[in-house]
């Protein structure tokens, strides 16, 4: 048993804070055993002690919607619209993961700076090349990192060089899933039809029964902006709705399923993401930079739906979930400041919504309550904390101030992850 | 004469860049001589050539509207709604400097923190107290930046502690004045009534006669969320709207004038702001952080309204003036969303309006045009340039990724400004 010190700070629940100032939490092969505010509980046993002295100790972050070969277009074409951009930018990109040499010295830059920010948990878009895929999940395994990584399948209203046909993209599938098959592994599939504009009624049907077939979960998008939901419900117009086109084809939480963006989502829709228990990656980064709108959050967690936090590059510029708390709470306030019925997101539901919520979503994941996995970040903001700030008021400057430089140590499932190599 | 060699970007005017790829800027007694694609228009003169390699060369950035007072209360306290934050951390907080040991200290870091992210002028207000106000002007000076610095005045609707009589702001103002009186120093007052809720109607016109007296410019608050406009209708019910309140005492572009936030003006305000040539300081953040609304910036931009960008710390959480020109853009893409003929801001008109546009404020700051004072940043963006980017592209990455830790040289007025010490 490992028992670290420091102040720790985690949410039980979205409301509220749990606080331990000089806290000590218990691991065991690799899990949480007991939280507590001194070393009582332990006396006389047998221990190890890492004392993190005045430095926050808190849940490592899960980011629910990435997509890694987007990594080089990080932050650049943001003057374009959505077609040109993809045209330009998004295709042209994803083509160049044919080449495995290329993937891997960006895909390695990638894993190392999800590292950086301290995301221990990834659902991770890749493109539709089953040996770049591999490569991906080969760097997540080997950095000790959590993700679901999905081999893209698309087959329609795309360039030449990605599209395939249904016999291939399930081949590919088929691949990988007997290659990452272990249930316990920290690296598994997950299966990625892009979404529906790219998949043919074929393609979606065989991506559903591959997830039936082995039990594994789903990613895609899902009414991001209104044009797309319009082009929606011209090619599937026996679908009720754009999550009902999912639906129908077994995309829509028969297995666990994360659906991104979901901005418009509302009515029928948005009553199958709940009865389903679909769990939505709001990304606001991408939703302002596309100009897609503002997720209406409180009404998703008034009404219970499970929702996580995502980077979405490149569509967003930022790979820290720091700075998608804040702009989550920043979305929130706008629907607030024009009906002061849609409560704000508060700072502990916001930190809810990258630890704990989205964490879900990888098992016990997010939170230091006992049986959790022990995923976890030391924050050293001695630079940040310049006033003598109380450890709640640490936590808040950190998520809006702090940056890769304040985290110092990163654990993974008990373990602590040293910083990836890049070539 | 000086030469800088370096990639050259800056903005001559909204719509596109100057980009001088391994240019030169000359510069003499600390302004622009000439800008050109390679050293040929030197030849055989005698100057000192600066090369700064592979290195961005770029204007350094003005930041239009900050609370110097606020700094400790950055990014805390965003959990609460706007009366009882100035309750509980504005009010209070300012209130400590009369105390000035404490100012000393907390001014100190302010400034060297302005210094790190490459804000070289600023338009700050300060508090009600003549003794720290001045610490902070001497501060500005000491490190050589650029600053309007603004001793605030305000005597109703506030606690005992930050009130003043009419006499007192006058004598305070006045000692400032004859202190800081030569017109070509980089650091000068500014006439600063707080807003109209905190300044009775003696206050209001004492401030204008201040101006006017002085011909000293003026900075205030307008229109920054709708429960304050109705505020302001009840106590200034013989204006038309909240502008005109300042318009009638000489406060609203009598001299050059800032307004900060502005987010509702529109019709005959607006009109007001744009034949007075009232410069509006945009702070996005503070805006979605104190759920006061979204700026119409279009409108303002296509009537020809002068507009820079502000921090608005600590209703802002975030000194960087890179983020605001990110934050300025997806503003707008919320509005084009919503409304496609309001084209949403370009990288260019962001960065225009965090350097020329604002710097316009400060004299010929923010271009490196002949004639412009050299205002400057030396960004090594190595860390950022991973993949062969364009100049462009690693501006726009240096915008939407970049930090303090790629600006590696700062100039003010063609000093190279070394980092201001702190306590």
């Amino acid at each position: 048993m490992k028992i670290y010190r420091g102040n720790i700070i985690f949410t039980k629940q979205k409301d509220s804070f749990e606080v331990f100032e000089h806290g000590c939490v218990a691991v065991e092969n690799g899990r949480v055993v007991a939280v507590a505010p001194n070393m009582d509980p332990w006396k006389g046993q047998d221990a190890e002690v890492v004392d993190f002295g005045d430095h926050l100790l808190i849940p490592a972050m899960s980011d629910m919607h990435v997509h890694a070969p987007q990594y080089r277009n990080q932050a650049i074409g943001m003057d374009l619209e959505l077609l040109p951009w993809l045209e330009n930018y998004t295709f042209p990109e994803e083509a160049k993961y044919a080449d495995t040499s290329y993937a891997e010295r960006m895909y390695r830059r990638f894993v190392r700076d999800l590292w950086r920010f301290g995301s221990m948990r990834v659902a991770a878009f890749a493109t539709i090349h089953l040996d770049s895929t591999r490569l991906l999940m080969n760097i997540f395994r080997e950095a000790g990192m959590g993700a679901f990584v999905g081999k893209v399948d698309m087959d329609r209203n795309c360039p030449d060089t990605l599209c395939e046909t249904v016999e291939e993209a399930v081949r590919g599938n088929e691949a990988l899933i007997a290659e990452f098959k272990d249930p316990n592994a920290l690296v598994k599939p997950i299966i990625t039809p892009r979404f529906i504009p790219s998949c043919t009624p074929p393609m979606l049907k065989a991506c559903g029964e591959l997830a039936q077939k082995h039990q594994l979960p789903v990613q895609s998008h899902l009414s991001e902006n209104t044009s797309e939901i319009a082009w929606v419900s011209e090619l599937e117009p026996e679908s009720r709705n754009y999550g009902d086109a999912y639906n129908r084809y077994g995309l829509f939480g028969q297995t666990p399923t994360i659906m991104a963006h979901c901005v418009w989502t509302q009515g029928e829709e948005l009553e199958l993401i709940k009865r389903n228990g679909v769990v939505v990656a709001h990304c606001p980064t991408s939703n302002f930079n596309l100009s897609s709108g503002m997720i209406p959050i409180r009404t998703f967690l008034d009404m219970g739906v499970k929702v996580g936090l995502g980077s979405d590059i490149s569509g967003g510029h930022d790979l820290s979930m720091l700075r998608m708390m804040v702009y989550a709470i920043q979305v929130s306030k706008m629907h607030y400041q024009r009906d002061k019925t849609k409560r704000f997101l508060s700072l502990s539901e916001a930190f809810w919504l990258a630890t704990k919520s989205g964490g879900s979503f990888f098992g016990k994941v997010g939170s230091f309550e006992p049986g959790y996995e022990f995923d976890a970040l030391v924050v050293d903001d001695a630079d940040l904390n310049h006033s003598d700030y109380s450890p709640l008021h640490r936590l808040e400057r950190f998520i809006y101030l702090g940056d890769d430089r304040q985290i110092i140590h990163r654990f993974c499932r008990g373990q602590e992850i040293p910083e990836p190599r890049i070539q």
